[in-house]
């Protein structure tokens, strides 16, 4: 099922034109809370993408950026720390380009008026995940579900539009399953996961409540592990996406480690492959090819580890600079097909770096993208 | 499949008579390491049992207890500080009942020695379970599998016989699999653990390894959990037990928790229950009539919890005084019939307190038991 | 310096006589909060009190006790689980006796209602805690202190009174101090404190915070240990408490530790002692003799431990059932004269426990203590 | 007290010339345990610096670097896989520059030879820190202790020499106080640590030991702590190192965390500093001009936060590439004149980083260094 590979990124003759720049202005709603934050480090220094706006809730608007946010990782960004908190309103943000960090609670109304506005809204929220008009993308596997933004555009009224990245765990899980349900047909999954705290954003898990120990719930994840796979894992039916027909059934945890989920997976497929061939297929695998030269892409989304012990979230966490995903224990399953355990990072490629990503398949870089989008608004 | 209920405990008459005496004498075997160190824990105050010898490797032998012993848990109990260590040597330990606590390595030869000697020993280790003549009991599942041990006896011409405990995570899983067996019939079970560092005795885990992290792997396990529930889960037939015909297919982690290992299962059954038949079977079951009023059993071998996230191991690993099993989320499954999670407690209903309870159902009170022993004795 | 010992518990007067009873009732504020919790756990099976209201918010007020109790530690005892949950409101809240787990930002008003309106307050706040005429009770060392009570009822012209218990971390150093300062005089005080994430409440320390980190500060927490220490260790001077006069500097931490505070201290002391003075005022120290016979009391205030490496919360927080302080590792310093260490339970010893134990010495069992009031009562 | 900066990088004359190569070629002793891992990650990519000698015991040497080393931090070098292991035999290992991670038991006796044989020895070992005629150094500090490597050279006969680097908890500590030192005249230290485990290496401490626990006691660490910040922070006299005449207590603890030892301190000086001047000092200080451009110097020694709450190891361990360290909470004092908290990381600057950048300031780039040796050797 060969995926076309559009030559023009979809979404930069969104961006209107006009004064040249050598990086896309953007900004980052929500700007405060744990994936807000993830956005700023990891844009900190990005070739394509400079942050010029922070936005949170009103409570924070108007003041300093370090003044109401407690930052969670290293050390705030110098540039970042006397930047002015916005109010998330599309009137007060002029950055067509968005990060979205929001919580659920705000992001199903803030969101929409932003696209509504003409912004391009790259959200980590789950609220629009699930929309039939609305790309769910893991950028190697499935960038080429960005085309139906132009049915979400139609249907919806939007000047902009919104783009969705996966839940973290999903998003996880969804590499190795990718390739393995284009070379074998996946029919059925069993998950388990072991999810890291920083999942649940901050302040999240109280210690109390995971200092050696495990919960065995999660609100709400075992659902979206179950049809976020499936939309992920599906493909563009005119102007919506159709859902591939496997069966998965989750298990989700939390455990005490900072960073990195892991999922232990036994899988079904429809021609049943050898522990080698899954092997094979894993290690070849690089991915769409619209993530190729993209800044955020690692070299190899899948490391596959040779170790009886690997992967390990503490240990693999930081393969290809926490976007790619490390697969090991790949062995055969008594009741379907195979077993094999993957982890990776759950606020780099499966929240914020993932979204980044999205974005930089979309838009592609901004002297070339916006080049062509203002030499082909000139010949309009 | 009703099982038989002995009336009388099966090994009682192997001990031999003589001076009356209030409470049986036992010895531990392998009493310097993390397993026998919880075998003289949990007997310190036992209403039935008395430890009158300790005994571990050459090395530590002639020397004082507190001596060679890093004490992991508390306080060591000051009985036994300055007893002196004996050799693993049948001939230097007097006491017929013997708890046996060695590694691997070194109980091949040296629990078949005391056996050969008519010691009883009841072992936590893992080189007799799977022989087809040796009875591998969790009380309440499969007491009455203690009857293949006059056939064990014949055919390896021992005075005395081995007895032993399933592996910590198996126990775990096996007491809710058991009266579902039985009302349902088990046939497919998807197991994923996450097992707590004390599993792995002591040094055992080095906290490099294990802070912060999971280890999705953990050497030997995962087919001991496919293959001891099938034996434990089978019957008495003739002079072996048969297995049970269910297929388990496992994932096996160790996380960064000190004592309770939690299972998710998935679960196929002949007989597909609605998740409210399958709670009312777990609300229900007492377990085999062997374990009424033994010192060591727990009110409720299974504690059902109505909480969304429950249980965790740190807070429910010590239901039933770390003898019950917590089970939770029971919830129906998309690939077979029933989800749920069971956490219990692997040092004490896993290991040493198991093994405990074994030898409580095997030899019944001193008073009664060794009363009728004496008796039938004196009467021969 | 010795400490005249009351024949006559001070504060049973105070409880209005009437129908008889075996256990005296009480209530708990701020019942559903981690500290009120314990203060539940800990009364389940008291001997003397019975738990017969628990109050807190008024967002709580008027709904069952389980329904608005996320509860922390274990299994929430059956007992509580419907009981209604009352405001904390004087009028509403008929027992005169009363442990207080309110946060400081609700015992502030809260308190002062319930000791004018007539109720012995037992507080775990920290609001009173300093005022010279509120006594601030560790019952081992300075129960003679509740004799300001008195002087507080005249003063703010109270039916009834409160009496407050330390800090965590100051209740944890102040056990070892008291004797040593007694036998020695205490001069100069370096206190390095290692605090469990419990002593934060709940949620309390989110866990991205504290797992695999340590925190170098608590917010106020340096100040208390300063000064509450120098209360405890002061003695009644008419109508207030004249603090001792030695000095000490603190550095305070959170460590991810469930339970039990370890604090590192070097001491200066005016007749300087040896390590093996030291060690033998530790070991013969049994606190008070208003706390003989308590039911709370354990049988040593001060465990002495002579491993290298101990105390360590995780093995040595429930010496005594938690009201124990394990000290080790005295040893000399170079700066001043002694070293050690000493670890404790904080939400045992440190918390509800302490306040517990404070209510038995002030009141006495409840047939004697109310038997004396009767009879004082009729006689006046 | 300004200290002579030597214009010639004071060993580089010691390694032979012959042919020319871009990077020093060096060896590892101790290749396979932690430290020793940490030196080859490190060095992975030094410019000046190429591993091209892994060496081990008798046990690993004939076999390839991946066969007997379990790599502990991520995922090891590909270059280093199939390296084949020497042993620690100067007859086997031809590098002139060798860094020891050995450990004490065998570098009592390898290290030595290794010198007498024309090896450096840059050394992390505790066996030779204290020899008066051996430097040990932190380089910011006191990187013209190296000076007295010509008298080590004399008296003991050795065509090579050993230079060493500091104990991980006192490389911490010695930072900050380094400059205090020199500009208020330190006179008594009160430093209580909380230290992560890999300070003790792989295995190290079980993880039974220290998951939820703090251990006050690491063995033999606090005379180190003592004793080490007194020849660090003295001068060289003629022959030999003077300590410098302050007085340190140590309290030294284990904590849970992977990475970063943090150090409460409590500082006297002659001149009483205010804490602003505290503060200043240790903002403007760079350490030696010794340091300046080596490639593993960071570009501040200390770094001051601002923040009520830092420094925290897990967040902070990696300011400047793990050669930094964060001090944070200057405040004053109530026995002695300032309490301020340091963190830095134990494994790259208390341990293997260090010692790399010890080599930097010893041998220079290996261009001018080596060309500078050869041409001198000429003009000879």
């Amino acid at each position: 099922m060969p995926r076309p590979t559009p030559h023009v990124p979809p979404l930069a003759s969104l961006v209107p034109t006009g004064e040249s720049f050598s990086r896309w202005p953007v900004a980052i709603l929500g700007a405060t809370g744990a994936v807000g934050q993830t956005f700023a480090r990891l844009l900190a220094d990005h070739p394509w993408f400079e942050v010029v706006e922070l936005a949170a809730s009103e409570r924070s608007a108007g003041k300093r950026y370090a003044e109401v946010t407690r930052w969670i990782e290293g050390v705030m960004p110098d540039a970042l720390r006397d930047r002015e908190v916005l109010p998330c309103d599309p009137s007060a943000v002029r950055s067509t380009i968005v990060f979205s960090a929001l919580d659920s609670s705000a992001a199903g109304t803030i969101e929409p008026a932003f696209a509504a506005a003409g912004k391009l809204v790259f959200s980590n929220a789950k609220n629009f995940r699930m929309a039939p008009d609305v790309p769910l993308v893991v950028p190697e596997i499935n960038g080429d579900h960005l085309a139906i933004v132009e049915a979400q555009r139609r249907a919806r009224g939007w000047d902009g539009a919104i783009v969705t990245n996966a839940n973290c765990s999903v998003t996880v899980a969804s590499l190795p399953l990718a390739p393995l349900h284009e070379a074998f047909g996946l029919s059925k999954a069993f998950l388990a996961t072991m999810q890291a705290v920083s999942g649940a954003g901050y302040p999240g898990v109280p210690s109390l409540d995971i200092l050696g120990n495990v919960i065995p719930y999660i609100a709400d994840e075992e659902p979206k592990v179950e049809t976020e796979l499936q939309k992920i894992l599906g493909r563009v039916d005119g102007e919506r996406i159709a859902h591939a027909p496997f069966v998965v059934t989750a298990h989700t945890n939390r455990v005490p480690v900072e960073h990195g989920h892991t999922v232990c997976m036994s899988l079904g497929f429809e021609r049943r492959p050898s522990v080698d061939e899954v092997l094979e297929v894993l290690r070849e695998w690089r991915g769409s090819e619209l993530t190729r030269d993209m800044p955020s892409a690692p070299e190899r989304p899948i490391v596959v580890s040779d170790a009886p012990d690997r992967p390990q979230p503490r240990r693999d966490v930081m393969a290809g600079d926490g976007m790619s995903v490390t697969v090991g224990r790949v062995r055969a399953d008594h009741l379907l097909d195979i077993r094999l355990v993957a982890s990776g990072h759950n606020t780099i490629r499966g929240a914020a770096g993932g979204s980044i990503l999205n974005a930089e398949i979309a838009l592609g870089a901004p002297s070339r993208a916006h080049g062509a989008v203002a030499a082909a608004a000139l010949a309009g």
